[in-house]
C-alpha cells in the first residue's frame, strides 16, 4: 500500500493512502492557515472514576477562516479544501479542531494520584479519515478494493498512533447521519488516540480479568462461542469472521463482528482476515441501508486493546449500531440511559437478527 | 399531604397527591381498557457486566386503543384521559406501556450466576408523575407549594416502591423537551423501580468503597468539600443545599445539588431540607430556561442509594443537565461517547457556572 505524507499550511500532517495522487508533492496546501492551539484538559470524574475531556478551545471555531463548502472534497482551482490534491483514494489528516492533542508531558495516572479534582493536559491526537473523494459516496457503496485501502489506513494509523508518547488507546470509528450529529455528509470517519483507556474498554477489561480469575477462560472467546452455539442471533458466519446481534443488545439494530482467531488489535489481523472483513462489512452496511425507508444513521466502532495492559485477553472487534428503531423513530438516550446508564431496547435481538438476515 | 389511590379500568393504580380532587372516588375510569402485558427480560451484558432490558412488547403500542390527545390532562365529559378527575394537583400512575414490570419471582443475581447469556424477567415498576393539571405549565413555573407536593410524591413513591419484591433501586427523573425524546409536552416526570442496581450507581458505589478503603473517608463528602473549597463552580449555596457545576462535567450545562447533611435517599431528608430544595431547584430551572433563546431541554435525575447495600456511604443528590451547548446546537452522543463512554465537553465548567450565576 502506497503512503505519502505531506504537511498542511498550519503544520498538520496529511497522509494519502493508495495510488492517487501519483505525485502528492505537486499539490501543496495554498491556504493562509494560522496554526491552531489545543488547550484540552482531561479531568477525572472521581465518582465515576473516568476521565472527561474539557475542550473549551473548540468554542472558538467560528473565529477561524471559513472552510470551503465541503472541506473533504478534493481541491480545485477555485476551491481550496483540507485536501490539496485534485483526486485521492483515501486520506487521513489531523483534525483542525481536535478534542485531543494538548501538549502533554506525561501519560495520565490510572488509577488516580492521591488528590481529588485532578487534571492533566489532554494529549493524544484526533485524525479524520476520508473514505473516498466522491462526495456522494458512502462506505456501503465503496468497492472492495477501496474499502481494503481504508482497512490498510486503519492498520497504519493504529500502529503509528500507538507509538506516540502518552497514547493509551487508538479508536477508529464512523458517525454516519445527521441524527448522530455528523455535520459533513462526505464519507469519512475519525481516529482518536486517547491519552487514557476509555471507560467502556476499562469495564470490559475488568470483566475479562474477573472471568479469567473465576474460570481460567477467556470471556471474549466464551461469549462468542455461546453466541455461535445459540445461533439465533448470528447474521453472518465466514471463514474468518462471525457477525451477530449480541444477546443483550443496547440498540435497536446492533451487530458485533469478531474474528474467529482472537487478536488484540487491527495490526494483528492476518491478511486473509482483513480481506474477508471488507466483504462481510460491506454486506452488513448494505443491509443496514435497507432496514428503513432511508439509509440508517449508524455508529461503527472498532474496539482495540489498549496500547499497554490487557492485550493478552482482549479481542479486537467491531460494534455497529443504529439509533433508529423504526422509520422516522429514534432511540433517545434519555433519563434512564443518560442518567443511570440503564438501557432498554424495544427490538428483541432475535428479531433484529432475523430482519438483517432476511434483507439479503 | 393527602393521598388517594384509585384503580384504573385495566387494573393499574393511580394516586392523587394534594387536595384536588376532593372526592376521587366520584371519578371512576370510564374507558374500556384491556389489561396490558409486560414481557420484559433483563439480559446480562457479560462484557460490560450490566443488565439491559429487552422490552419487545412495547413495539405493540400502536395496536392499543388510541389515547386522548393529551393523556395527562384532566378528563372532561368528552375526553377520557389517563386521569379520570376533572382537576388535580399532582398525580402518579403506573405507566400503561412500561419498560419494567414483568411478573418476576426473584431479584436478579448480582454478581451473576455462573452462566453466560443469562436473563431474568424484568420485574420492577414504571410510574408516571404529572406535575400539574395545567397542560402549558412547566416545572420551572410551578409555585413553591405545588413543587412541594411533587417532592412529597417523590418521597412517598421512593418509600413504597422500595418495599416491592425484587426492587433494588428507585429513580425519579424528568425528561424535558423533544430533543431528549419527550413526546408529551404536559409537565411530567417518571419514576422507575429497577430490579437491579443501575450501572452508573454501581460504578459510584465501587468508587466510594475504594475511597473508603484507601482513605477511611467518604468520597461524596470529600468531593463536595473540594468543590466548595475551590468555589469557582458553585452556583447556589443555601442553608441546606449546595449546587455546583461538577469539576468534570460531562454535559455543556450540568449542575449537581447535594444536601449539606449527607443522607442516602429522599425519604431521609429533613423537612427543612425538602423545603429549601424546592426553592433552589425552581431557581435553577428558571436559570436553565434563560440560558438560550428557548427553554433548554434537560434531564433531571435523582440519584438515590439502592434499597439494599451501599446505603451508609451513598449521598442522595440531583443531577440536572442540558444536552444543548448553544442556541440551536446540541451535544450528540456520537462515536466517542456512545462507542467508548469517553465524554468531551466544549463548555468549561467554570464558564458554565459563571453563566448560570449571572442569569439571576
Amino acid at each position: 500500500m502506497r503512503k505519502s505524507t505531506i504537511t498542511l499550511a498550519d503544520g498538520r500532517a496529511l497522509i494519502y493512502f493508495g495510488d492517487r495522487p501519483s505525485r502528492p508533492d505537486e499539490y501543496p496546501d495554498r491556504r493562509p492557515l494560522v496554526p491552531g492551539h489545543v488547550e484540552s484538559q482531561a479531568r477525572r470524574d472521581d465518582l465515576l472514576n473516568e476521565w472527561v475531556v474539557i475542550a473549551s478551545h473548540r468554542q472558538d471555531r467560528t473565529f477561524q477562516p471559513a472552510l470551503a463548502e465541503c472541506p473533504l472534497c478534493p481541491s480545485t482551482a477555485t476551491s481550496l479544501t483540507e485536501i490539496p490534491a485534485p483526486e485521492y483514494d483515501v486520506v487521513v489528516f489531523e483534525n483542525r479542531f481536535p478534542t485531543l492533542g494538548a501538549p502533554a508531558d506525561a501519560p495520565l495516572a490510572d488509577p488516580p494520584a492521591a488528590g481529588l479534582l485532578e487534571h492533566h493536559p489532554a494529549g493524544g491526537r484526533c485524525e479524520v479519515i476520508v473514505f473516498s473523494d466522491n462526495h456522494d459516496a458512502s462506505f456501503a457503496n465503496l468497492t472492495k478494493d477501496q474499502a481494503a485501502i481504508v482497512m490498510a489506513a486503519w492498520v497504519d494509523r493504529s500502529v503509528e498512533l500507538s507509538g506516540l508518547p502518552g497514547v493509551e488507546q487508538v479508536y477508529c470509528f464512523e458517525n454516519r447521519g445527521p441524527e448522530i450529529g455528523a455535520t459533513l455528509t462526505h464519507p469519512h470517519g475519525q481516529i482518536y488516540a486517547y491519552p487514557y483507556v476509555t471507560p467502556r474498554t476499562a469495564r470490559m477489561l475488568r470483566s475479562v480479568a474477573d472471568y479469567r480469575a473465576a474460570t481460567g477462560g477467556n470471556l471474549f472467546d466464551d461469549v462468542v462461542a455461546a453466541e455461535r452455539k445459540q445461533s439465533s442471533r448470528i447474521v453472518a458466519d465466514g471463514s474468518h469472521w462471525v457477525a451477530f446481534v449480541p444477546y443483550a443488545a443496547h440498540w435497536p439494530y446492533e451487530v458485533h463482528l469478531y474474528p474467529h482467531q482472537r487478536v488484540p488489535d487491527l495490526p494483528a489481523l492476518s491478511d486473509a482476515a482483513r480481506a474477508e472483513f471488507v466483504e462481510i462489512y460491506l454486506d452488513l452496511l448494505r443491509r443496514f441501508d435497507r432496514l428503513f425507508d432511508t439509509p440508517a444513521p449508524y455508529i461503527s466502532a472498532w474496539h482495540q486493546a489498549p496500547v499497554r495492559g490487557g492485550r493478552d485477553d482482549f479481542a479486537v472487534h467491531l460494534e455497529l449500531f443504529t439509533i433508529r428503531r423504526a422509520s422516522g423513530k429514534l432511540k433517545y438516550l434519555a433519563g434512564s440511559e443518560s442518567g443511570m446508564g440503564a438501557f432498554a431496547n424495544d427490538v428483541s435481538p432475535e428479531t433484529a437478527a432475523q430482519r438483517l438476515r432476511d434483507l439479503a
